[in-house]
């Protein structure tokens, strides 16, 4: 049987309205108080997981899931050893550079030498300030990254920003974008290159579903 | 001024009973619809930072917190450069290997060599199975570890029990306890030594206030 890991959070309802339109229906994740992890499409015929974000392409790339959605970021973070589809538009995000609106920082190239930066993505950070040629002290942090300058702890954050709000909230502006990212199908690769599990029959309807 | 880095979730309330005893109240935290990371006590003499569990020991670490409460777990997994001043006692919990009630295993010796063991724990799982002299593949995951023995991706997985319910729910049985977890009162070393920010003050009265 096919089975679809989906991402909690932010990209769950578009997620569960792409596959709708392939008629695999997983509504019952959507239910208020819902606590099931696993549920089977409407028809029977599917099985989706429901994971943590950073955990879609673990089961995707150990073959458990044969499909995944998840965002570009976290493809970018982790790398991991998945078939790439499509992008699948939706869940549109960027991830910036911020600081205090108050520092004299006016782009990334302009922060100290051997500052400290925030962030959950410690790989992507790191990678974009070797490039600029500037050595940071990466801090990593799990969650509310925008403490970081509150704090004094770090000059600036390297974080996801979607709307903005919660860096206005936070007194921060973005400095400089690092890529944007948006929400994609992810194939486990043996699985799609020999048709496994019905990937043969869903895998062309659901690029022709792109919206 | 003191600012103390609280964890959000299990620990919470235990630990702001706990600085109510030296007379520090940041009751306001659990105030529901609370959104504020930051909150002086009612008297204004100290500061509470409110973070992930594992970010209190980057907090910290880097000076930005002089004091904070954190599970034993989160020091073993992390290895902090912080002062580990007293256990609290509360938010018991273990670290332990479950497999499928169903499975054949009924100690961790018996798991097949390099089978897959699911965690959010890497480091602790890796050094206990390193320590048996088994071979195994770690799948590093986020969160709903139990998801891994049910799909079968993992054979086991290394994982926080408090009461074990989680695991009876997903079917799963403890075989093996790595270590048991309290709470930690710990300090940045510098401020410790020098007795910065008021900590001469308020340590000893918190050494003796542990229940």
């Amino acid at each position: 049987m096919l089975t679809i890991a989906l991402p909690k959070g932010a990209l769950l309802k578009d997620s569960i309205a792409y596959f709708q339109r392939v008629g695999l229906n997983f509504e019952a994740l959507l239910e208020p108080g819902n606590r099931q992890l696993q549920v089977l499409s409407q028809d029977g015929r599917a099985r989706a997981l429901l994971v943590r974000a950073q955990d879609v392409p673990v089961y995707v790339q150990y073959g458990q899931a044969q499909l995944g959605i998840v965002g570009y970021d976290v493809l970018r973070e982790k790398n991991p050893h998945v078939a790439k589809l499509a992008d699948l538009g939706f869940g549109q995000c960027r991830l910036s550079v911020a600081v205090k609106a108050s520092s004299p920082y006016r782009s990334a190239r302009d922060l100290p030498p051997h500052c400290r930066v925030a962030s959950k993505f410690v790989r992507c950070a790191d990678a974009f300030f070797q490039q600029l040629d500037l050595p940071v002290d990466i801090v990593p942090l799990y969650g509310s990254v925008e403490l970081g300058p509150i704090t004094g702890m770090a000059e600036a954050i390297v974080d996801l920003v979607s709307t903005g709000r919660t860096l206005k909230e936070n007194g921060l502006v973005e400095l400089e974008q690092i890529f944007s990212s948006t929400a994609y199908l992810i194939a486990h690769p043996r699985s799609y290159r020999l048709n496994l599990n019905g990937l043969g029959h869903y895998v062309p309807q659901l690029i022709g579903a792109i919206a």
